[in-house]
C-alpha cells in the first residue's frame, strides 16, 4: 500500500503532490487590500470584459487556471483531471469556466470549502498513480453571490456586524507527481458539524466547530502539535469564527501560536467596511494561491496547514428555518521533506 | 504504479473496487413503473415524512444510504469517506442527508452523472489506497426541482414533447477493497462538452454530444468493442438524446446493439405521460442500485458500461441565453475478471 491512512481521518502521502503552480486572481477591493501585491491579476472592472457578473466569475477561473499552467510551466493540455467548484447554483462559474478547457471535470461543492476539497482529491489523484497533473480551481464574486444569496445590489441592504464580504477572486493550483515546489503531505477531510446556528448573517459561528472537528482530529490522527506548523489558516471564519476556533482549543489547554483566518487576512476590516472579515470559495482561493505559497516559496513558512471552511446551506434551507450545516478540510503543506 | 492509465482520458484498476452493497428508494410513480420491483423502498407519501420536500429528498439519501449499509453488510460508521451530491442549489439535500453522518464528507456537483462522478471518485479512493470503504450517493425530487428549475407546481405549467421528467428517488452504493460483488474495472471521466444547445426543454439532445464523446472515448482507450458489453446504459438522454447518441456512433459505422437509456427505462412513457422520459440524479442512481447491479448478482448482465450524462447549467445561466454544457462519465462494471 503506498499511502497510509493516519488515525480515523488523515491521509499520509508516501509520496506528497508537488505543487508546481499555483495563481491567483482579484477584484479591485482585494487588491487595495494589505494581500494585492500577491495576487497575479487584478481586474479593476466587475465584469471582467464579460457581459454578466455570472460569465465574470468563469472568466475567473479560466484565467486563474490558465495563469497557473503557465507559472507551473506545463501546458494547459496536459492537465489530466481538473476539479472545480463554487458557490453559485449549480456550479455554473465551474463548469462554464471550464467547458472550452478540453480536460476531464470533475464538479464538486463544498461551499467555501471548496479550494481543500478540491487540492485533497487532486492530491489522491496523484498518489493514487491515477494521473500525473492535476489542477483544483474555485472561486467567488461580491456580486453573483449578493444578488444570489443576500439582495440585489441596487437595493442597499443593511449589513450586520458579523456578517462577511464576498471576496471577488479565483485560485487555482496544479498538483504534480514530480517536480520543484511546496508538497501536499498530508490531508484530513472534514465530516459535516451542525451545532445548530440558524443565524445566515453570521456563517463565521456556524461554521467554527467543524474547524475545530477536523483541526484537533488532524493534530490526534497525526501526532503532530500545532506548534509544529508556522502557519495553520482556516478559511474565512472570520473575527467571530477565528475566535471561537481559539477558544475551544484553550479549553482543551491548546494554544494555537500561529493561528490565521484568511477571512480576516484579505482586506484591511476597519478601512475597508468589512464587518466580520471575509467569506466566499475565492477568499481561501486568493489567499492560498497569492499570499501563503508565494510565502512559501519565498521562505517564509516551511508547514503550513492550510484548512478552509464552508457552511453547507442554501437560501432555501435557511428560509425553512434549518441550521447551518459546516465542514472544514485541513490540508498539510510543507516545503520540507 | 499499481493502476494504469490507458489512454487519454481512462483508468483500470489493477484491483478493481467491490461494489459490496447497493439501494435505491424511489416515490409512487417510480414504483408504478416498469422497475418499481427492483427497488428497495418506495414512498406514497411525496414528503417521505418531513415537513419539506428538500427535508424529504435529503431523507431518501439517508435511506439509500443506510439500506446499502446494511445490504453490504457493514456498520455505517465504517464507510471511511463519503461522496453525495444532487440537483438543489448548493447541494442541499446531500449537506441535509449526511450531516449526522459523522463520515469525512466530500461534495460533488455533476448534474445527473453525479451517481457516475461519485462512483469514479469512490472507487480511485479505494484503488489508491487511501479507504478500504467507501459510499457515493446522489437524489433528485420531482417536487424540488420543478419548483427549482421550472414553475411552482401548482401552476400546473405545459410540458412539451421534449421535456423529461425529474425522478423522485436516491441510490447509494457501497465499495470496498475486498468482499464478493460487481467490481468497478475502468472508468472514463467525461470532459465537459457544449455544442450550444440552448433549449432546457430539450437537455438530452444537449447532453447526448458528451455521452458520444466519452463513450467513443472509453472504447479508443480501453480497446473494447461496444459488443464486449452485454449492457451500455447511457443516464436520462431520454427518447432524442438516445437517438443522437444512435446516430453519432452510426455515422462511425459503429452499431450499439446493447444501447439503453436510464431515462427511457424507469417510465412507461405512454401510460405514465413522461414526454422523452426521466431525468434527474436519482434517475441513473435508481436504476443503477436497483435494476441494474440487481440483474449483474442475478447473473443477467455480467459487463455492463454505466454512462450517466448531466447538463451543467442554472436557471440563471438558461436566462443569460447560455448554451448548456453536457459532461458523461464512464464507469465499466463487471462480473468476471
Amino acid at each position: 500500500m503506498p499511502n497510509q491512512k493516519l488515525g480515523t481521518q488523515t491521509i499520509a502521502f508516501t509520496t506528497p503532490p508537488v505543487i508546481l503552480g499555483h495563481a491567483a486572481v482579484a477584484g479591485k477591493k482585494e487588491g487595495d487590500g494589505p494581500l494585492g501585491q500577491s495576487f497575479d491579476y487584478i481586474s479593476i472592472d466587475s465584469y471582467w470584459g464579460e457581459q454578466t457578473w455570472e460569465q465574470a466569475e468563469a472568466m475567473m477561473q479560466k484565467k486563474a487556471f490558465a495563469l497557473a499552467a503557465d507559472k507551473a510551466g506545463v501546458a494547459p493540455s496536459s492537465v489530466e483531471f481538473l476539479f472545480a467548484g463554487d458557490l453559485l447554483n449549480q456550479c455554473i462559474g465551474s463548469s462554464f469556466g471550464s467547458r472550452e478547457s478540453d480536460i476531464p471535470f470533475f464538479g464538486i461543492f463544498g461551499a467555501c470549502s471548496t479550494m481543500g476539497e478540491g487540492l485533497i482529491l487532486a492530491a489522491m489523484t496523484i498518489a493514487g498513480g491515477f494521473a500525473n497533473t492535476v489542477a483544483a480551481v474555485t472561486s467567488s464574486h461580491f456580486c453573483t453571490a449578493e444578488r444570489q444569496f443576500r439582495f440585489p445590489l441596487e437595493y442597499g441592504g443593511q449589513r450586520t456586524p458579523t456578517s462577511q464580504w464576498t471576496v471577488t477572486g479565483a485560485g487555482a493550483t496544479i498538483l504534480s507527481a514530480t517536480g520543484n515546489g511546496p508538497a501536499v503531505t498530508h490531508v484530513t477531510p472534514g465530516k459535516i458539524v451542525d451545532l445548530g446556528i440558524k443565524d445566515p448573517n453570521n456563517m463565521g459561528a456556524a461554521m467554527a466547530p467543524a474547524a475545530y472537528d477536523t483541526l484537533r482530529q488532524h493534530f490526534e490522527d497525526t501526532g503532530r502539535r500545532p506548534d509544529e506548523y508556522d502557519l495553520i489558516v482556516t478559511g474565512d471564519l472570520g473575527a467571530l469564527g477565528h475566535e471561537v476556533v481559539t477558544d475551544f482549543f484553550a479549553k482543551d489547554g491548546v494554544k494555537l501560536r500561529t493561528y490565521q483566518d484568511c477571512g480576516l487576512m484579505i482586506y484591511d476590516r476597519e478601512q475597508q467596511h468589512v464587518d466580520a472579515g471575509a467569506s466566499g470559495c475565492g477568499c481561501a482561493a486568493t489567499v492560498l494561491n497569492g499570499t501563503i505559497l508565494n510565502a512559501m516559496r519565498a521562505g517564509r513558512w516551511n508547514k503550513v496547514l492550510f484548512c478552509p471552511t464552508g457552511a453547507l446551506m442554501s437560501t432555501t434551507s435557511a428560509q425553512q428555518g434549518e441550521s447551518i450545516p459546516g465542514i472544514c478540510h485541513a490540508v498539510a503543506i510543507s516545503t520540507v521533506g
